[in-house]
């Protein structure tokens, strides 16, 4: 039976006795490969350590910093020590700080068309544009697959996006996934991969698809990919990795659970409005606004195509007086391509701010907008706040629209712009910076594992009691992102080594009293439940997010609906993830109501009823499988898989 | 008779009535040229505002923007806006953030021989490397120069340092003033001017003269100056300011107050010691030593000869794997020229981290080292925990031993280093980016000037009053440093346009408990005194360790010995500076000491007795001029200036 590219991947993976039978089914893949950054990969190598292996079993596992690079006091510059003799000891690849975005290195440098790799980010599917399988992982499954352990997801229903025709005038690929998002909303690629099809696929560079596929991930999806195709080939040989070229596409007639068709030549510049990236417009609409910052760069837009159509538009002008503009390239092998071909020299002219190499102002690391600004980004996510100021206006466009905003000092009609630059075309072969990275010595056993004070061990968790008398502790709104559950930005995420500092500020932007109110409860370990409405979680794959309330004792979390990778998390340390059978019942508890869980009566996939006080019983779905349900009752899934690795020994 | 440099351009600019008279004296000048950074600007610019004029009255104002560059949250950008506006309504010269450090740019661009020049930055002295008198200043005195108030200093000794021989092998520039501050210690300078002369001057650029007179004002000094002869000529010709040349130089047989020699062709590699900037030693003796990071640039040594230095060092070499090298260019014409000659990617290659044209590292803006951390600095202050990690140990060394740690991970003996790179020449035309800066229309009174949430008006202090009835409420060591009582990193630094909010942090490193000390005593506006020890106050110019003081109500401070910038800011600020006649009266006091200080028999250089409760009378010298305690009985400068401004109207 001719098989779509995504069951090809995942049946050349799966493990013994698992199936790609239905959608929503458990299935186990093999893991080729693993990458972490320095925000969750810390926990993720602690995690790994606690587990007691030598040498990690993938591959590839890469361990890239990104995030903490700004370095305000010694918690980053420990945690990238750390990192890099972690790597050396247990036989990772190491790339320092500086050296560029984990995501576009890794596309580079490491991604293989037909393999796949889970990475404690969110947006690690931007390897799916040289046609493999990348996932976003909570960083303690990384640290298992790195021990060798197979990845358990929900069977995805594969998506077909059919695409016909081909982009014109200043529309880009940022503009089909904004398009995407604007017709499917950020629910709508929950326990779905979107897979790229037809004429127009390809009409499209990798850098390209690598921008689509990277934010799939504000679809909800468990990842999209594209066929390893020529423009794979060509990729990977300007790349000088022609050797790592394999096709992987499609058969002829393959059947998919689901097809969406997008027209390219319809497309045109579009802008995803505060506070979500679903909330899609045309540029045209917005002409007129006045724009204080564009910032170009982060995972989604930051390859040398999009920084050298940047260069080509500034090239002899300079920017509004009153646009602050920031480029951070993707890697430093995107700022050697450019000095390469004299085009620093056009940004600096122009007035852009020339930043590191690295996820910067992205994910709040410096950058922050003026007190109620707008700001226009090429990046994936604009979530209030996550820009380090609480009331701009962020909006994410592609870099052409980015840069033509710095230019003009506010949106303007792209009908008035005249002829877009030409798109930019990998050079035949390019400078490499593989020397950058530090590869692991074929043993790694008497390297030193240095760590500083702020780099705290890892807590046990306690098994999960019989019967839990608890209280809601906390009631959301819908929608409700990591970024709300954990805020970024450089004080915060310097702790994300240090669970029992990180944990002063879950929801600490939300409710400040939040964290008082769980500490001063009664009950422990079962201090408190948080009720949540539809899609909770989402965002990134920080399971810090996880960490932080079940150090605080959370136990469980209720909600309307749940993102996939925060779920994952949930269960990863213990929390009982339970949905409402009746979503009318969110109006009837509030904070303070007191609840009383019978934790014996969870089946997997059963429907349990809570005593809520002066309420009464409250149906919810456990939508566990029957190992997730095993790992929750361990008090999570490092008791779990220690207890198993101890029986077989 | 024939007149030293010093004297030459004093003269040139004494105000009526004022001559050179004795050091020690006191004399009013003339001011050409301000300028400020953004940490200490938008204070200024308030106070500036507070006077009510309509434009700057100097012949060159400029507002640059390099410490607060990170950009953390709202306050930095909106203080940005706020610099970019005031700029264009009251007619200065505006530098956006990311083009470079205001005193590579202002050499690069504005300084001029024979000129004055004061600036809210204590490193202003950098531009004496083009023969102009350059002193750092409090912002509010920057303030009353903008409006064409003279600036008053104390006459100062004038030092001939003359140097004789050349450099050779490894020594640069910059182990000229290490030496200087080993022999002389950073108290070795109060109330001198040091004016190079001799044979060797003219075998130093001007690039090598800017470092020099840099680093002078660790020596305390008021500033450090050379002559403006062929080669400053040769070096406005690069810049494409020719027409700015003017020779200025001694006459021959000119006397001066002292005379230092150094035979340059003896000097060798040095380094300063943690933590302070006199503790120098010879860097043969640091070999062995490991070096966990190595940082290039600040307003010391991030010219375009110094970075090319190190390009030429690190072309085709990899950095020691346990090294972390960044590099933060002076300027973007620095940064130009760089991708100009293709020395971007040698450096890229090497594994340095390119970092924006900015302060960065130097103020702990970023960049900090791992704890306990071993840090190599081409900086020109190594003061306990300003990296922002509390214990890292930072060396100051010229941007060639910073290269070479970072290529042998330890500190090594120069004699094993072989031949030095070639010197860099400056190219006879040099990329110019003088279309980056803003610069004001004729007219600014239309313009509006834009706030942000975080930017407070000033607060009016009150009147010295005649009896204080206070206490020691903090009493401290010696060298007690501008950091120490208010300590930089951009939390603390984003608050600068804040009073109120800083204030929370002053002596927060010294004394976690002196700001709620001095808010739960009584005695408002005195609520209490500080004692200090030798050097009080050395360091930057941040007036925010006055003002941040005076908010909390600290009326006086006693001390064995102050620096003078910081002098100059608590009388601007109406707190008394009072100097222990017998030094040894220093231990018979204690925090918690009552005091009584009969203001009303304060003379101008009078001795008066504070009675100390408990300990008997304490004679202290009142050094100030008549002015100086007419403004702190005034209750600071801006009500002394605005009562006598009110008699003239």
């Amino acid at each position: 039976m001719p098989q779509n590219l995504t069951h090809k991947i995942l049946a050349a993976h799966l493990v013994d006795g698992a199936s790609l039978g239905a959608p929503g089914s458990e299935i186990s893949l093999r893991i080729d490969q693993t990458l972490t950054q320095d925000a969750t990969g810390t926990m993720a190598y602690l995690q790994f350590e606690a587990l007691g292996l030598d040498r990690v079993q993938t591959e590839l596992s890469v361990s890239y910093v990104d995030h903490n690079t700004l370095q305000m006091g010694f918690r980053n510059p420990d945690d990238h020590r750390y990192l890099r003799t972690v790597a050396k000891r247990y036989g990772l690849v190491y790339s320092p700080p500086g050296t560029g975005i984990c995501h576009q290195l890794h596309l580079e440098n490491f991604a293989k068309p037909g393999k796949t790799l889970i990475g404690s980010d969110s947006h690690t599917p931007t390897a799916g544009g040289l046609g493999m399988i990348a996932m976003g992982a909570g960083g303690l499954s990384v640290a298992l697959a790195m021990a060798g352990e197979p990845y358990r997801i929900a069977m995805p229903k594969v998506v077909r996006v059919n695409l016909t025709g081909k982009l014109t005038g200043w529309a880009t690929g940022k503009d089909i996934i904004l398009h995407l998002l604007g017709m499917l909303t950020v629910k709508g690629g929950v326990g779905k991969v979107f897979e790229y099809a037809g004429p127009g696929v390809k009409t499209l560079t990798v850098p390209e698809r690598a921008t689509i596929t990277n934010m799939g991930a504000e679809l909800g999806a468990t990842t999209s990919l594209f066929p390893a195709d020529e423009r794979a080939r060509d990729f990977l040989t300007s790349m000088g990795r022609a050797d790592d070229y394999e096709e992987w596409v499609a058969d002829e007639g393959a059947e998919y659970d689901e097809t969406i068709e997008i027209d390219l030549s319809k497309l045109e510049p579009l802008a995803a409005q505060p506070h979500m990236p679903d909330r899609v417009v045309p540029v045209r609409e917005l002409a007129g606004m006045a724009v204080s910052q564009s910032a170009i760069g982060s995972c989604t837009n930051s390859s040398y195509a999009d920084l050298k159509s940047v260069a080509q538009m500034l090239t002899g002008k300079r920017i509004s007086e009153t646009t602050d503009l920031l480029v951070s390239p993707g890697s430093k092998q995107v700022m050697k391509m450019l000095a390469h071909e004299n085009l620093i020299e056009p940004l600096l002219d122009a007035g852009a701010r020339m930043l590191e190499a690295s996820c910067g102002p992205c994910i709040g690391m410096g950058g922050s907008p003026i007190s109620e600004g707008v700001s226009v980004r090429t990046f994936n996510r604009n979530f209030e706040g996550r820009s380090g100021t609480q009331d701009a206006k962020v909006y994410l466009t592609s870099p052409l629209v980015a840069a033509r905003v710095a230019l003009d000092g506010a949106f303007t009609d792209p009908a008035g712009w005249g002829e877009p630059p030409a798109f930019p075309e990998l050079p035949a072969t390019t400078p490499s910076i593989r020397h950058l990275f530090i590869f692991p010595p074929e043993d790694g056993s008497g390297v030193e594992v240095l760590r500083g004070p702020n780099i705290v061990p890892l807590e046990t968790f306690s098994e999960l009691p019989e019967t839990i008398g608890t209280r809601i502790l906390l009631k959301t709104g819908d929608d409700i992102t990591t970024d709300h559950i954990l805020p970024a930005g450089a004080q915060i995420t310097a702790l994300r080594s240090n669970i029992p500092a990180i944990s002063e500020y879950i929801f600490s932007r939300v409710d400040a009293e939040f964290v008082s109110r769980m500490k001063s409860a009664e009950g422990a370990p079962c201090r408190g439940v948080i009720l949540g409405g539809e899609n909770y979680g989402q965002g990134s794959s920080r399971e810090h997010a996880a960490l932080g309330p079940r150090h605080l004792g959370v136990c469980a979390v209720i909600t309307k609906s749940l993102a996939r990778i925060h779920r994952a998390n949930l269960v990863n340390f213990g929390i009982l993830p339970l949905l409402l059978k009746n979503p009318a019942d969110y109006d009837r508890l509030s904070q303070g109501t007191e609840l009383t869980i019978a934790a014996t009566d969870l089946t997997p996939g059963g429907t349990i009823a809570i005593e809520a006080k002066g309420v009464g019983p409250i149906e919810v779905i456990n939508d566990l499988t029957a190992t997730e349900l095993a790992i929750i009752q361990a008090g999570g899934l490092l008791n779990y898989v220690r207890a198993k690795r101890e029986q077989k020994a």
